[in-house]
């Protein structure tokens, strides 16, 4: 088995877990965070479980980073970076811009990611050969679009109140410059980035498994996505998302200050 | 054909133009607005011309009000409005929250309302009779969840800045109240209000066709729809859609004051 055809089993037995859950009305969301509501749900835990379950049986040497449970350290050089449902506030209303985010790091970078919302069926996927997004049996190659200037760019983001204070002014300074600004879609933007419907994705705050399987699709595609001094996203923290390097830079000269 | 059998059939013909175009690179959107980016597509007219086109041989004495052509008196005293896309921003973003929105209203009130999301395949529908979601031939009764307080409450609206200056201070005073708001749903957010996903929808500035196909839908899963003054809320403008009739009132408190 290939890792992307363990990636694509790794989203599977994830799916059986969020989607026996998803819209339930017995699903009950306890918070993470003291501050502010930041769910989760026997969902997430569920399918980060199947996941774990599925890779200790096919690769056993292979390290594993998730969201929800203690990192396995890699024997092999190669280490699994799992987020059972990015986007869990969407999971919790029922709005399936969710998803189910796994990538394959080399110890450099996500060299493989996968994107999977299994409400609608959609899966989006790069092994940094090949980049497709699969609906219906239907695979559709992934591809940037063009954007020479924010006045043409369309920019999504998860929420307004983006990071801290300053981030959130340096968010809003490229969103007034930018054609459209929507909110609410998680990782759902990344496919959209890959699919060439939409030119930017800025967010704040994120974390590895975050942004990790995003990466690799958006690159697949031929975007760039970089933290916002330009250096590299893997880690997450605050991540700029492009189809065009020249919007993307255009982004940058703002975002760079924050 | 019953009523309800024709705005089936109405969304089923609205489906195939706007599908046929959705996600395409050569969709081209066209902004109505000279202020703000209001996009139009050849989608938009295509898919509401295509519904004319039925009703025009199906009913010919109904009244038709759509958003993108001139309005037809009725003679029979029902009339047919209709939202080709609710949602083109999302739909030129490739974001499947945009739908087709089809009431019939009596003169009085929309006594039958339709969501169509055709991408996902989902659609929400009520006659005053019954009232479900449909995705997959699988059919669920649609019924709204109770929610005594705001501080429970899911909130859903459509952009971040809602109305005017007075207008976005009372939404954002109800949401600092909520559990979870969220932004960027259209029309999809009263479908999952009606599932029982959410609590409430606030929004400002809508058109009647905006808001009577989902008004209905609300109503048949037992929600109430009103405007922020409590009145009706057929007519568009400011809307406030609620599950339970304790955190509808909860909102109006504040809302009413704006």
């Amino acid at each position: 088995m290939t890792s992307l055809e363990l990636a694509e089993r790794l989203a599977d037995v994830a799916a059986q877990e969020t989607l026996a859950r998803f819209r339930t009305p017995d699903l009950r969301a306890e918070s993470k965070g003291a501050e502010r509501f930041d769910p989760v749900t026997e969902a997430d835990r569920a399918a980060e479980a199947a996941m774990r379950a599925l890779l200790a049986r096919e690769r056993p040497d292979d390290g594993i980073l998730g969201e929800e449970a203690d990192d396995v350290p890699s024997r092999s050089g190669q280490t699994w970076v799992l987020d059972p449902i990015d986007g869990t506030r969407a999971f919790i209303s029922g709005l399936p811009v969710w998803g189910t985010l796994i990538a394959l790091n080399d110890g450099g970078a996500p060299s493989l990611g996968l994107i999977d919302q299994p409400y609608i069926g959609e899966r989006f996927l790069s092994d940094g050969t090949r980049a497709l997004h699969r609906k219906g049996g239907i695979e559709t190659p992934l591809a940037v679009r063009p954007c020479a200037r924010l006045a043409d760019a369309t920019l999504f983001s998860t929420f307004p109140e983006v990071g801290t204070a300053a981030e959130g002014a340096a968010f809003h300074h490229v969103a007034g410059q930018c054609r459209l600004t929507r909110y609410g879609t998680d990782c759902y933007a990344y496919g959209l980035l890959a699919l060439g419907q939409i030119d930017l994705v800025i967010e704040a705050g994120l974390y590895a498994y975050d942004i990790q399987g995003p990466m690799a699709v958006v690159a697949g595609a031929g975007g760039i996505v970089t933290a916002w001094d330009g250096g590299p996203a893997q880690d997450g923290g605050r991540i700029v998302a492009a189809g065009d390097a020249r919007v993307h830079a255009a982004a940058l000269e703002v975002l760079s200050r924050a």
